[in-house]
């Protein structure tokens, strides 16, 4: 698989890891003083997106072909808190993937230090344009099972 | 024109102006302390949606009937930071109706005591699902200018 | 227990749970046309701050006294997607209250026809203003146990 | 000065200019399928910290000492909307630098083309921890001025 970088990482995409950098926006922290809990969502997302671009399947042609991966289940577990002026690094795997439906894992650490900062999990099924449950078409299936393989040459 | 309530409004809204109490939220503010600026573009389009509601013509049927109306510029003067803990009211008018244009301006002041926060404008072009401008819909056209004509009653 | 409304709520809240309604903003939907599945955890905490104000505990003064409840695990599940032009119900509830730890459960409906959209789970400790792992106050901790009691009267 | 690398930059900054690539994230979608124009002033937001970062003055140094640049206004142009599946490049200058007050122009295009997708302007106060107008301390004033000056060599 081609290997690519997710913008601001500091590390080439493997086939079965994507890890992305996100510098931590002042508009993402919360009068606690640290990044709202919210945006562990947003960067989850970031980090699939990722996974699915280095699977060589973005995200973007899945949705241009009619389909999306709807959202059934998050779980986040926090546990040291982010700041502004760091930078987060997103580590993404993807878990399951049947005939309808996707998993993710995550895990992100602090960019600087490597500090663990939080996991999460995601569950999706795939929907067509109208919402309902659909197969995942079968180009989209052949290259996100081609991620979850590490390449010959282990790049 | 009937008379309708915004969400968490005191005051019923008139033809001409909506008036809309939003609780800030925590996640709305940021590691100033105060509500980050970004989030008053959120309220004003929550304020145009509640003056288009209370013309009679609720936005998302705008929406389903095909249209929307892109922002092509908006406008903040930043007073008064608003914080967690407060209500924030906003005032929304409709200050241009043209045949593919509208104008809108907002006020935001503190709920408790009035104190001014900001205010600003912006403005929209109707434009088509392809995103082409558009003329504003003649149903449409009519409600919005009917919601700018105080009833005869002051209701 | 004083009982209250929350911003935008038909019904007043009881001493067990608190119940809010809050519009759909338009800036919460997504590409997909659904509302993002990030905004679920800020709705949910929109439900646990009116659940706290319900309790007599307004989350501001708990702030302000200089202790947070810092979210330590939130889990989601996402059954119907909510879209722009519905209100939300949600449901809160505190599901735990130990020295150091709450926990709370809130169920999202669609407030039209009372259709469950989604159900989730958040953790919390109390922290103080340095971010280490605090007692909850005795006067807050009073407060909140107080909430989880039904008044007699039912109210 | 030195010049840095912004997140996903596909350049360096130079002294006067700061360029940063953002790839559209899908949270910043709205229902019209484009990015929601809030997310314009998180971009700017963005733009002004790899500014002051490539400056030799980190935002994040600058609040530490006890200093923000609360924001008195912006004004946004929008052009032609951003959608997902591209990367936004946002240009950032310092437009005004006075012992209380700074301002910022920036430009975003796709970086894709090169397209023009909106320009803005913001202005700012300085302020201390209480909210108060402050003074810009020297050492951040020598910074961001010298931030406005192109070093001889061109770099």
């Amino acid at each position: 698989m081609e290997s690519t970088r997710a913008s601001g990482s500091d590390q080439p995409l493997d086939a079965t890891v994507a890890v992305i950098d996100l510098p931590v926006r002042f508009a993402e922290t919360d009068a606690m003083g640290i990044v709202h809990h919210s945006n562990y969502l947003v960067w989850f997302e970031a980090g699939r997106i990722a996974w699915m671009a280095a699977a060589g399947m973005p995200y973007s042609e899945i949705a241009a072909g009619g389909h999306h991966f709807a959202v059934t289940s998050v779980n986040v577990a926090y546990r040291t808190p982010a700041r502004f002026g760091e930078s987060v690094r997103v580590a993404t795997r993807l878990t399951r993937l049947r005939s309808r439906e996707v998993a993710f894992a995550y895990e992100v650490r602090r960019a600087g230090d490597d500090a663990f900062l939080a996991s999460g999990v995601s569950e999706h099924i795939c929907v067509d344009l109208q919402g309902r449950t659909a197969k995942i078409p079968d180009e989209v299936m052949a290259q996100l099972r081609q991620g979850t393989v590490a390449p010959a040459n282990g790049a």
